[in-house]
């Protein structure tokens, strides 16, 4: 099997992109498109919360009847969501002024939203914005889709495929509100590998399930989540499709490049200082192996500990002891940073500060051994901090 | 029907009660019991965390099996969880103690600890502590069960039960790992009342589903959680069993109980600044409207903008669409402290100012319609403040 390369974050053949500060935030980019030179395949998965917003239910409804998309016109500061009869209007007036501007069907036309929810979209400053974006190659646009990221989310990887060169740009935001239930808070990636849509839809449902829903800043599911994937073809390939031979790799390619996204979307979670990922070995089945890893990270008095560099274990396990799965509590091992500090659900003992100097680094691995089968499960989450109460306190006023 | 009456706590006839500073902790009351004059129905509510204690696991099996106790022996700072043969053989051996002092037999007695988890009980102290305890009338029991606590919980109410004054008095202890399912943090009600062990059983199984179970903190399951009724019968009363008259008056009397102990914990949550009592209207069925009610003051974020008296409510509509539960999002109507914001799941204008000054106030309401069906459910949390993460980024070290 043939290699990927990682390198600096670009569009692939054929895309355009820009992003402009339409004045909805105070002074950061707020309105931004990404355009394909021509139609591409398209794939998402998209939140299950029932307050699902305009865009979002847009997007969902255009990739599962058209499955293509030329264009994605995305805001911050806003996320159209209970916004009710106006929310759906002002969706289809943002298709409309991209379609115009580019001379193509608005059904072809994705828009994406994120921020405070409960706000009507302000359409003079969207028009205005929409008006001024060019079709450029800079990547403002994984600027212009954050909140309240501290960092963009990039990762740019090349690999050949059928003998052509492909270029997959995954870009991503999302910093509160994130527990993700079928997909997070706008996630993208698009590439000029022609890969059939059936393929990429396929593969995205299946990754989702092992990326993006395996994170959590702090249990809360937005009503804005969307993964996107679009296949432009331009890398000329013969296309990708679920038998082709090719596939097992560019799935492998996704699976790494969707982990590395939502990592990121964990590791920038609101007022976080550290990622935390947890594995879970030894479970009875892979379902219950995340769902045990996911309830650990999600866990608030394990967030707030590692934020302390606190080696209290207790609440690892009584985290894990408050799911249904099955496994015996007397054979549960648990290791902090590779240190031993529970073994067949019983204390050994080892040295605190020792064990409270290795919390100390930028990611804490937490490894749970149920010893019960063979299943493994991981999540990643974040510590929960002074600054993420100052930011959650202040958000909308 | 008859009224009951709120008065100074104190132990109904028949009860005595003794704490010490056995220096489990630094200089706080830590070790104390609860003795009644002859052997007491009793019922029992349990964690359901698969890491259950030896204590709680040992005082379920003995009230599931003998339906009576005539003592408890309770010490906080070390929850006696995850500590393998040794813990079983420590409760054991505290039941010992205990009943050799009282002349009793060790069936009789129940233990219950609270504290970290993961750490052998210093026997050595337990056994001074317990040698020193006498048979008073003090309530000092009541604050030597208290962790990080920062008040104790306790009610007393008496009745005329077919023509006998009964006491009961109930007592709990809980801050955080609060998030029960079955039952919470040590709660107890003690009365001299007659009531039968099943009736008792029966009752407070039922109770518990919308009192204990309907309040979180931060939703983490302790290992420890139980609910304990005793009842005594030195009131001398008719026995109360499920047919009797007096049943839904003793039943209604609990429920206020057991709802005003549940309430006090949740207020004094870890951090704490504030009580929030969601009420959900209008669902299809008692258990979605408890869940979303649950769900609500179960959301960081709301937790959070509570905390910021921030009237962010797309945080609280976020949180209801992210449950399961059967509803449409364009009939929803979200109240704050009775001030309209949200209605048929659209924005409502409202002064900013107006509903935040509200939110001040050590009571917040949050009412939500979901204009389905009739069916109502409450729930109770705290808001989420620096001090949650001050108190538990330095619990163990």
């Amino acid at each position: 099997m043939n290699e990927w390369t990682e390198q600096v974050f670009t569009w692939p053949k054929g895309y355009t992109s820009d992003a402009v500060h339409a004045k909805l935030r105070y002074s950061k980019l707020d309105v931004g498109w990404l355009v394909s030179d021509v139609p591409a395949a398209a794939a998402g998965v998209y939140t299950t919360n029932q307050f699902c917003a305009a865009p979002t239910a847009s997007m969902k409804r255009l990739i599962q009847t058209n499955h293509q998309l030329q264009a994605l016109v995305m805001n911050s500061a806003f996320a159209n969501a209970c916004t009710g009869e106006q929310g759906i209007k002002d969706v289809l007036q943002e298709q409309q002024w991209v379609a115009e501007k580019l001379a193509i069907d608005p059904s072809l036309v994705g828009v994406a939203s994120t921020g405070l929810i409960g706000a009507y979209l302000p359409m003079e400053k969207m028009a205005k914005g929409i008006a001024a974006l060019k079709k450029t190659t800079n990547i403002l646009l994984t600027e212009a889709i954050l909140t309240t990221d501290t960092k963009t989310k990039t990762l740019c990887l090349t690999a050949t495929i059928a003998g052509k060169k492909c270029t997959f740009s995954g870009f991503a935001k999302g910093s509160g509100m994130i527990h993700p239930n079928m997909a997070t808070m706008l996630g993208f990636v698009v590439t000029d590998c022609a890969i059939a849509a059936e393929c990429l839809q396929s593969m995205l449902s299946e990754l989702t399930d092992e990326t993006f829903n395996q994170i959590t800043v702090d249990g809360d599911t937005s009503t804005n989540d969307a993964v996107v994937l679009l296949a432009n073809g331009l890398a000329e390939n013969p296309v990708v499709t679920l038998t082709k031979e090719e596939y097992p790799f560019v799935k492998e390619l996704y699976r790494f490049l969707l982990t590395e996204l939502a990592k990121m979307i964990a590791r920038d979670g609101e007022g976080a200082t550290k990622l935390i990922e947890a594995t879970v070995n030894g479970a009875k089945t892979k379902n219950e192996a995340q769902i045990i890893a996911k309830a650990i990270v999600g866990s608030n008095l394990v967030k707030a500990a590692m934020f302390g560099n606190d080696p209290n274990w207790g609440r690892i396990i009584s985290t894990i002891g408050a799911t249904n799965c099955q496994f015996q509590p007397d054979k549960v091992t648990v290791k902090l940073n590779q240190i031993e500090v529970v073994k067949d659900g019983q204390p050994v003992p080892f040295s605190e500060q020792e064990v409270s100097n290795s919390l100390q680094q930028a990611t804490v691995f937490i490894d749970v051994d149920l010893q019960t089968d063979s299943q493994v499960g991981k999540a990643w989450g974040c510590d929960l901090t002074y600054d993420y109460v100052k930011i959650n306190a202040t958000y909308s006023t």
